[in-house]
Order: structure tokens, then sequence, then C-alpha cells
């Protein structure tokens, strides 16, 4: 299934709901899916990704959450993306099948990240195996050189990537190397691919340049604000777009600083939606009392252009 | 069950056998037991660790492995540690209760890599999470930080770590931070743990400072030698076991610089050992021609000690 | 002296001309600034810097060199910024000194790069030391990280800098962490600071959080294509204004992928300005003659938008 | 001057004693030579190094200090090795001459660090012009790739080296990559030349390999348990090796905990010796009193083999 819509806008890299001791809540993602839509008018959701921990979930368990996503957000969403990527081919060619038969909008493969790709061949090896499981499901290279090490130009990866995998549909760029990210949106002259960036504290920047969206965590809770941003730029009104984007970085310059990662992510997303997100898995450790209550009380304190 | 003998000497990190076609290749496991017995004179193995791509494998091909590891090694081997460690902690649970299940020696956990531990609690929490599946399996920690990029110090994982996991046993070191290695072997006076050396072209530098063993992949087709080497060493004839280090060490430099990793080593112990052991599976690509032709040359240039 | 006209726009980070045999050429200078303003529409400059190979340079040659370029920029120029970073700091106050008495528009200074400093307090510290040699000449801090390993935020750098460097001016801010830098601006309500972008390559997503100008290597030979992506900027019109960009990224990724650096750079500025800018001082070594046939023929393969 | 004995067994780096205003504190050195003689039986040092600040050092300090040591020095040291390496070619070259006149037992270069040598031919460029230009003199690499970023394998160096660079004597190696430290001893059969290990705290598995002896910090305040380890090495009795690599480790891994660097080997030298040696210069900044009570607390606390 081929969605209608065009992919574009903002892409929330959803978090995975927990109980408290640390199983999936698959009853959460009604409200989950209300909520974006409602809330942060995003309409357009990246599931088992980072943020999502998909690499720590099992195969069982990813299986179970992209069902709940898609079953709910039939008729409300527009594009259910699905990170398939793991560490062993044959589980991501699982998960590939999977998302086809219940009709994922996209899939998303990361770079594995324990034996390293030391070249576009392998790299590309290991990606046209999975795409190839999901002969009509559009493909994504999920490209996020500081986790995984994988410094591999995407620029480069794309020269002839169409004739190794018919389905590529785009990428998303999560690094701050905006000459490969610009260099990318200069070869998609009939403008085939989507270029999807990353790093959400700098979406500006890469939208000077011309991202066609953007997937990531704050979308969650700062989706509406990041929208109001997308419309000022597409004015353009690039003084106001700037307060949005400087009121994003002065929160998250805040938290990086008391350290800021999926687990505190979960925790910011549960007190500005008042959806129970719950702990994250281990090797992550839930967020600090100090932490949400220091993080609350900045988010709370910035004022939007828009507020009055 | 706890093996007799006690856990020392060389453990070959094994390779995993494929067919042409990357299938696991469960048949030669039988001759690759009798081949290192024999051989090589080394009668422990690590399975399903870097060397054998054991993330890269499904959990299901990882549990066939370990089964017939242990079922031809019966009454041949003397320690069959399985490798458990896998991204997401359900997984390497189901792994442990495997391994204890089928009798294992030993299980070993590498730190998660994609989500790294930030510290002690992170990693201690993990490995415990994983070592209470298998409460009469002596666990050994895997520490390999230029692979997963957790660089918390294996001496300050040490303190106070039976408390958590009664069953921890010793450490796998692969790491040149002999600093660390040699503070792990002043805390262990009553010689409770083993600790066992990993990074094969300095085991000797290792060995000066009380390295109790070795676990490398260099044992499956250089096991005599090494051998050989630590008879030398405990005479002491330090200018002899120089001698065997030097030579290991001028083919590993060899082959270091054509590009050597896991593809490589498995074309490596396929020509020396005459057992095919197939193409490594994606990300990793055979090795070439090229690379066997001159990693062949090399080896068979070099004149051992013992070899007159 | 405080200049007259506002720090903004372009700045050269100029090269050092240097005759075949390895000695400062400074007859070359003159020419040198006539082709930078009247060529390249380029009116400020940074001298000594990284690509003006200044730490490679003796205390006395550096000095020479300031004085020619103050000498010839005199009535030609609007900026002349003389960096006086040095590992020692007696050197580097001794060369803001003399950039004192020559009457440098400003000064820089990059942080010590052999022992790092491993906070706020100790950066500070250096940098205060040098800014106090020189008390009445506009001071800058040159942020490089990738070449430093110095990584302390400049946005905490800003906190209560004035108190501490009273001459405090601005930054060269060369690296890739857009939030670092937008917090920068964001922090600059008062617009007292000026914040120069130094990544060529991606100067159009500086601008659009709001950069005050550029530092940059290439505006020596690319200084008037930029100049109009400025224009363009400026009315907007982002759509010209990316394929400026565009094409300068083409340009340097063709060139980063043969090997680019100082002494590439040197070669180029000769082609294209037909100054012979000479060999660069060792560690580095001349660019092949196979380099600069590829770079002239890509740069003489773009077609700017400004050429029909 | 070529010095009758051979360079082995320890090499002080020693620190640059300096004023409370930060000045060299020349008159100190006379006190300093006597301390390391009678004291800690240590009769070679290594000066204007890492440990002696040298890079943060003026050339004109640098002379001075390198006289002041071969003065104090005559009749009571064996070897003096004067460090004049440098980010400049012109000055490490002036450095160099200066060094030959007074008539050091050796220089010795670092790799250049800001403008980091690419491959063998830029590294080996640099140090050959160095070296030619004190042409008598015993010429020493000195290998720190965590420093200075400069990773070139010292084995790959060595081929041919003596037809570049006659004055070739051997290496300062300071990293932990025994594999490469191995190979060069390996091919140094003829024994022309000395390789001295720079990782005080893994000396024990550098001697192992066949170390011909150790420049290090340490040395400046612990030289003479160290001499009691080489000789114990020397019998061979490892076991008792072993306790002071291993006394010396537990000291250094707990004031590592605590931040260890150059300003604080100022402090310890200065508690152990009574010798008064400074603050360290900026960037770096003194170790605290903090520091200085837990690790003179710590450094008592030791009871070393000998002292019963």
């Amino acid at each position: 299934m081929m969605p209608k819509k065009k992919l574009e806008g903002l892409i929330a890299a959803t978090v995975t709901p927990m109980t408290p001791d640390g199983q999936i809540n698959l009853p959460v993602i009604a409200q989950y899916v209300d909520y974006l839509v409602s809330e942060q008018n995003v309409k357009n959701i990246f599931v088992n990704g980072t943020t999502g921990e998909g690499l720590s979930l099992s195969i069982q368990e990813r299986k179970q959450l992209a069902e709940e996503w898609m079953l709910q957000g039939k008729d409300k969403l527009d594009h259910v993306i699905v990170h398939v990527g793991a560490l062993s081919l044959l589980e991501s060619q699982e998960l590939a099948r999977h998302a086809a038969a219940i009709g994922a909008s996209g899939i998303a493969v990361i770079a594995p990240s324990f034996f390293k790709p030391a070249n576009k061949d392998e790299l590309l090896g290991f990606l046209q195996k999975v795409a190839s499981e999901a002969p009509t499901v559009p493909f994504y290279y999920y490209h996020i050189p500081a986790l995984t090490g994988v410094k591999i130009r995407v620029e480069e990866l794309l020269d002839g990537i169409r004739e190794q995998i018919p389905t590529f549909q785009g990428v998303k760029f999560s690094d701050t190397d905006l000459l490969d990210f610009a260099q990318c949106i200069n070869k998609n002259e009939r403008e085939q691919f989507v270029f999807l960036y990353g790093v959400d504290e700098q979406l500006l920047s890469a939208l000077a340049i011309g991202a066609n969206g953007a997937v990531g965590s704050t979308y969650n809770y700062l989706g509406r604000q990041t929208n109001l941003m997308l419309q000022a730029f597409a004015k353009p009104d690039l003084a106001l777009a700037r307060k949005y984007q400087f009121l994003l970085g002065e929160f998250l310059s805040s938290v990086i600083k008391l350290g800021f990662g999926v687990a505190q992510t979960k925790a910011v997303m549960t007190f500005v939606s008042g959806i129970p997100m719950g702990p994250p898995r281990l090797p992550l450790l839930s967020a600090s009392e100090e932490f949400i209550a220091k993080a609350k009380a900045k988010l709370e304190s910035i004022v939007w252009p828009d507020s009055d």
C-alpha cells in the first residue's frame, strides 16, 4: 500500500509505553494516537526507532507494537513508518515481512552497529537484503552515525541506489553534517526521494537547505510549536521561525546539561501529555525525580510566540 | 553443572560455520571439536561471541549452535562458555535460560552497545538481570570497549559484584588498558575469579601481570603454538615466550594491514584447518581471494621455534 | 583603534604565501589584497589562522606577516583580524601586544590544543591572559573543536564573559553544532557580539539562524559567489541562495574525496587567482599534480547562477 | 658528544619548576638533580617533554631550562635527553641546534599535533628536518598518539629510517598498543635502537616483551621502587615485580579517579620531594588542596615490599 499523501512535515519518533514492571503497554497506544493528532497536530509516526527503544525490544514485542499502532492509527494517521533494523539480518528481514503484512506506510533500517559496515558495499548489501523482503513498501535508510559509528556518507550511498533497492524512498538523516545533507537534496532534482531531518534542535538550518520534513522525539510534545515554525518558514518569516527554533533549543540545551536521553524523553512526554509512558528498559534507567522537576519547570517557563 | 576443571589456559573463540548460502552449518561442528582438541590442543571454547558472529545470528540459530557444541563437545571439551549477550534484555535472558538448560559451563555477556550503559549502575543492572536467569551457571562479563564503546572500568565493576551477581566468575578482558586489568588481578587476592585476556597479540604482556588464561580467535588455528608460549612463560623462559609472541604478532600485524576482521578469520581458519567455515553474514562480506593468498603465504613463511 | 564599520559579511581566512623553498613570501601580499578586494569583493581578512598555517610559523614570521597585511591593507581593507593563539601563553601574549601595536582591527585566539582546557575556567583563564595584553583591541574566540579537541560549549563560555574579557567581541564558530551556535545568537539580544560562522559548506544553514558573517578559506577564491548567496538570502530568495550553497558544496564534496586540507587550499588559490601561494610547510606536503588537475576541472565545470 | 653509557633503565620525565607567579624557577634545578640521583636512583632525564610542559614554554625558556639541566647534571647524570618538538618546524630546528650546542645526550621530537601528519611521509619529513639540524646527536621519536592524535604505527616508521635519519636511536613509546611495540623490538635484532616505554602503569608488561627502559613522570617520585621492580624482573622474580607494578597502579588508579595530569604530578612531586615545583602554566590550573590531601594519604598508605 502506497500512502496517498506525500510524506512531509513532522513525524513523531514515538516512545514505547511500558508498564511499571517493564512490559510494553499496548492499551495506551490508542490514547497516544489521539494525543498526537489532536494536541500536537502530528499525523505521521516512526515506530520502534531509537526513541522507541526498538533495539531493546524482542522481535515479538516489536511486531505487537507495530500492529497496535497500525490498528489504532487507521483513519487517523497519515503515515506509520516501522523501523525494522536489527543487528541480525534474519531478524530484520522477519520484521520487514511483518511490516509489509500489516500494511505499514514504510519501513526504515538503521545501519547495523556491532559489526559496522566498512564501506558502501557492505552497508548496501545489508539494506538491500532487508528491503527485498518487503518489495512493495517504501524503504528509508536511517542515518545516525553518532549512535551507530557508521559514517558512510549518504550522498555516496545514493549513487545508483534505486537499481539495488527499487523501493528506496528516502532518508531519516540524524546528523549535523549538513554538507552531506545538502548534497543529497542537490542530487534529488526530480524530487523522487524525501529527506527527513532528525536533529530537532537544528531543524530550521536543514529547512533552509531544503529538508522535506523532520523525524524526531520532540515532536511528541512540541509538535504544535514546531508546526508553527514550519509555517513561519514557509511564508517566509525567518525571524519568527527562529524564535521557535531558539526556544526549542533553549529547552534542549537546558535538559542536555542534566543528562538527556530516551529515558528522559519518556518522562517529559509523560508529564506533558499526561499519558503514562512508564520506565525505559535496561540498560536505561528511569529519569530522576530531580530531572523531571527541572525539565518541567524549564518547559513551563518558556513563552512561545503564539501563546498570547 | 559446575565443571570440575578450573577454567584456565586457552579458550578458542569459535567461528560460526556457514553454508555457502549463509545458513549455519551444524554438521561441521563435530569435526571442528576434534580439530581443536587434537590439532590445537585447545579444550575450552567460547561460543556465539564476536568471532562467532553471535549478534548477527537469530535467537533460534544461537540456541541450535550452542546445543550442537554441547553435544559434540561432551566428553571431549572441558569448558563450553556460551555468550548470551544481546541488545534486548529479554533475548539475553532467554538465551541465558537456554544455556543453563543445556548445561553450559558458563555464560558470558557483552555490554549492550546501542544504548550504552552510562555508568556502573546501568551496566550492572543489565548484567544482573541476565545472570539471575541462570542462577547456577558461572557468569563472565565480556569487556570489549573498542567494539561496544562502553568504557566503564572493570576494576570499578568488581566492587561488590558478588552481592549483585552471586554467580560472577570472571571477565573476558579484551582491551589494551593493562592498568585496569592489573588492578582486577590485584583485587583478586583470594583467587575466586578468573581473568581471561582477549587481545591475542599481547597475551604475553597480560601473563606477566597475572592473566589466568586467554580467550581469542587465533587459538582456533595457532592454539598449539600459543600453548607452547604458555609453557615457556611458566618455566619461565621469557626469551622463548617472546619468540612465539613476536611471530604471532608478525602474522597479525601483516594481515591487519590488509584489513582483518571476523570474515578474514573465517577464511584463515578454513585454509589452516581444512574445515569449510563458509562466508560471514552481512554486514560482513567474504575475505577476498587476494587476502587469502597473502595471509596463507605469510603464515606459511613463519618459522616457529618448535618446528625443527 | 576600533574600526568604524561593523564586522559582518565575508572574512577571508588567508593562506600564507611561501617561496618555493618554504620562506614566507611577503612581496606577494600587496597583490593578494588587491585580488581579494577587486576580484572577490572581500574586504575583511583573518590572518595567521588555521588556513594561514599560523601555528606552523615562528613568532617572528607571524609578526612580519601581520605587519605586511596591515601595511598593504591600509585604505583598502575594512578589517584585519590577527590570530594570536599559540600553545604557549607567553608567545600568545607577545603576539597580542604586537597586534595591538600595529593597529589590528581585532585579535582572535584558538583554544590551546596540546594541554586541552578541561573546563570553562581553564579556557577562560588562558583567553583572559591574552586579551588583557591588548586592552583596546576587540577580542574573538576561535572555536574549532574538530581540530583542537576542546569541546567546551560556546554558549557556556559566554556567561559573564565581558566581566572577564571587557574587549570580548565575538566568536569565529567553526563547528557543526548549530544548537550551540543558535543559543549564542539567542543570548546576543542586544547584539553586542558578532557570531561568525566558519564551516563554509553549511553557511546558509547558519545564516538561517542568524549568523552575522562568515570566516573561511573558500572566500579567498569563491568570495564573489558567496557574496551573491548572502544577497539572495537577504532578499530573501532562499531558492537562489541554496543554488550557490549547493554548488560550493558540490566542489568541496568533490575535493574532500581527494583529500582536502590547507595544502590543497593553497594550490586551489594559486590556480584560481594566479598568485603563487607556494608550498605549505611541513608537516604538510604540497598538493599533488593529480589533485590540482581534478580540482581545477571540477571548479571550471560548475555553472554558477550569475554566470549567464 | 655521544654518552659512553647505553641509555637504559629509568628516565625521569622532569617537571618544570615554576615560581608562584609562573616564571620558570631555575635555581631549583640543582636540588632537583641531587634528589633524583640520591633519593630515586635515577640518573637519566627527559627535559621539556609533556610532563615538563615543554609546549607551554617559550623558546627562550626551553633553552634556559635545558642549559640549566645540562649544567647541574654535569658529572651527576648519565643522560639528558632534550625534547625539541614544536608545532613550528622552524622553532623545533632552532631548539635542535641549541640542544646540540649545549651537548645534550639526545634529542626527542613529538609529532606535530595541530596539523597532524596524515602518513609516514609527512611525519618522517618533519622529523628528518629537525634531526638534520643536530647531525651528531642521537635522535628519538616521541610517540604519544593519545595526546597528539597521530596514530602512524611506529613499526611502519622504522622501515628504512636510518637512511632518512642517520642519528635515529630509538623511540619513547607512550601508548598501550603493545603489538606495535613488540614488532618494533622484533625488528631491532641487531639492537641498534632502544625502545623506551612511556606508560608507567604498565611497564612490567612492556618489559615482558623486551622494553629497553622507561621514560615517565612517576620516576620522579617512585623511581626507587620502580628500580626495584626492574631488579626483580631481571632475576626473574615475576611475583615480586608484579607487587611493585600493582602498587604503582593502585596509586595511579586512585589519583586518576580524582583527575590526574601534569598539574597534579607537580603537586605530588612537591610533597614527596619537598622541592617546590610551583604551579603549572595556563591552560592548566593548580591541583586542588583536596587532591593533594587525598593523593598524599593514598601514597603514604602503600606498603612497598622493600619497606620492612
